[in-house]
């Protein structure tokens, strides 16, 4: 028996032609010939994407801000226009071979959301904000999640708008260049943020699950380990003679894989990449570079596979006579979304008939930086194969469909 | 108590700075500035090696022939000429970063002991020869042991001399424009074979041993292994459902560092390549290729610890759900030297008062080239830190003298 009392699913639906055709049109800008969209941030075609857009968000008379990193907010007005709006969104800037749905489907399926409340009649008691962030996929301009670290307070405006990209041009150039360096101060309060993205992982495809209810962001600790041992003829060698830089290596590897494995999900760990000098048949490597990827969503379990972690490279390294230097690429600590939230997303895709699992979210999303701000939560609809980044990113209709029914029903209960 | 008879210790000895000398005056020939040699077999360098090596021939009265390979034999008439000769010598081309000592040592110890023989006014019954082969390192022109392979009948004259170098041209024409495409046919009856070389290896330096007697030269087997895994997001792919090459590619190599240590020594076992794609930090990788470099004295152990990586290899491979395919890069079956000869060489050293211990040779020499037509031996001395192929290669001129010595005493007894 669950004492707590549910609201009820509320009747209305989105339009599901109007969704798939929106998600269709914007991903025709930037088409790639074999498929997949390109739309790196602040390029040519991200104008056209935004024009494209910000063109709808007319349509549907919201009101439209930029502010200075180029964020765009398309806000709704409530029935208590004092109080903080609701909002969802998230990004239409892509990798250089994405797909139509990565960030794009949390923005359009927002713009869905109120076309159908304008389309019932529906006046919300809060504001509703629909919003795309500016450079979510630091394709092109580092550091990613730009735009909403900035109107958060995660990063400073002046830095960013300074930043150079891969093609040596900057994010504040670029910006006036095509034409969205608003005027507006960065900074959004929110009485909430609610994001439907794709999962870009295979849990939910693996499982057969309609809905994930996100309950987080993984933190994430990058390393590089370098290695030095010492170069010599792998014929004329004995074993026990070796400083071995690439065995050490493969060992780490080795153990990263059963660190992870002991600990268990959601940990991961992986050795993506592992260079080994000179890299030749029959000589013993002198020299190993590799990277280590942990993440978790405990920031103590993270720490405590850090320190298992280099322990361990410590140890091997020092067995096989190998100097081991590390040096830290990157460290975020897990970003908790609101149990509130978490619960409702349960809660409606249930009331729906729809499958639904609770998982954290391996990659970054710009709700992360509203998590320390406002009641914040995710939903995920299944990557099919887990593909991402990839021109054969795809979601099944139905689920896209899904999901964007379930953000109509989070935000009719967040917004009142 | 040891029934076999010992000849006793000849009194001769080797002329220490004539040797050391003349070890000096090649090793200015394709000087490095920062020190080692570069003379890579037939360039201009090598032919100024030649010439200087034929003239102390000339001057010792050898009679000089070259085959049509290029390689240069001196032969010293014996009291019955109609014996075959015992046969010593060894290679003077080098690595690109090669030191004094590697090959030139065995030739000009040989000369050596031809001289020390000519000033004592002593004629052995059997002819000597004292031989340096064409590129034996194989560090312009594919396979390394070329002449000896050729004059042994390994390998086929007309296919060498129609190799291309690393530089475009051919063994035949570089043989015409340094002079040293001879018209003699290769080929030379033996009747023992002995070569002074050093270790390339740390074992005599370590265990401060001067003389190794080489009971043999180790089999290779050398495999590439690649292995197609799936790409994936390193934050959102669960453990379970990964398909990582790089792990694989990392256990593998561990699983060497076992098997070598399992089987004990004189086997070896090296992963000295491994290449990952996309090798990048948050990209679990897809493709791995990664080499296998086995080796043993024995051929049957040698097949054991193919039989047993492979089966490893095919079994990670299959647990982690990742292709593998594999190539045979290269196979050379173990060679067994003459037990006559590596017990003379450890009962000489033990009579001179030297330490002597058994070991086989992890590096290829030209040796091996008679073994299968003749008793054949080779002497080692110790390679400082076991450096090789390297500018760094040193042996202390105590242990220089001590292998030449050897090999004087070697050839006196062969040659009666």
């Amino acid at each position: 028996m669950d004492a707590t009392p549910r609201p009820p699913l509320h009747p209305l639906r989105i339009d599901r032609d109007r969704l798939l055709r929106r998600i269709d049109e914007l991903a025709a800008i930037g088409a790639l010939p074999g498929g997949g969209v390109c739309r790196l941030a602040l390029t040519d075609a991200d104008r056209q994407g935004r024009d494209q857009v910000v063109a709808w968000m007319r349509e549907l008379d919201l009101e439209v801000t930029v502010d200075r990193i180029g964020n765009v907010v398309g806000r709704r007005r409530g029935r208590e226009e004092s109080l903080d709006p609701v909002v969802t969104g998230s990004h239409i800037d892509t990798v250089r071979t994405g797909g139509p749905l990565d960030g794009n489907l949390g923005v359009l399926a927002g713009l869905e959301v109120v076309a159908a409340l304008r389309d019932a009649g529906i006046t919300t008691r809060r504001p509703l904000a629909v919003a795309f962030f500016t450079n979510e996929e630091g394709a092109r301009f580092a550091p990613d999640m730009m735009g909403s670290g900035v109107q958060q307070g995660a990063l400073d405006l002046d830095h960013c708008l300074k930043t150079v990209g891969i093609d040596g041009e900057t994010v504040g150039d670029e910006l006036w260049r095509i034409g969205y360096a608003g005027d507006a101060t960065p900074g959004l309060r929110a009485h909430a943020y609610v994001e439907l993205h794709i999962e870009q992982g295979p849990v939910l495809d693996r499982e057969g699950i309609t809905i994930g209810a996100v309950t987080g962001v993984q933190g994430i600790s990058w390393t590089e380990v370098t290695l030095r041992g010492v170069s010599n003829h792998a014929g004329t060698t004995p074993m026990a003679l070796r400083h071995d830089a690439g065995l050490v290596a493969a060992e780490i590897a080795v153990f990263l894989r059963r660190l992870a494995l002991e600990i268990g999900p959601p940990m991961v760990a992986t050795v993506g990449a592992l260079t080994l000098r000179p890299n030749l048949v029959n000589v013993v490597a002198n020299h190993a570079v590799l990277t280590l990827d942990l993440r978790h969503t405990d920031e103590a379990t993270l720490q405590e596979a850090e320190r298992r972690a280099f322990a361990e490279v410590a140890a091997l390294a020092e067995r096989e006579g190998v100097q081991v230097t590390t040096r830290r690429l990157a460290r975020f600590e897990p970003v908790a979304f609101a149990e509130a939230i978490i619960g409702r997303v349960e809660g409606i895709a249930e009331a729906m008939g729809l499958s639904v699992r609770r998982m954290p979210s391996g990659a970054g999303h710009d709700a992360q930086m509203f998590a320390p701000h406002c009641p914040t939560g995710m939903i995920f609809v299944p990557s099919i194969d887990g593909i991402s980044h990839n021109i054969r990113e795809r979601t099944a209709p139905d689920d896209v469909v899904a999901g964007a029914d379930v953000l109509l029903q989070l935000l009719l209960e967040l917004a009142g």
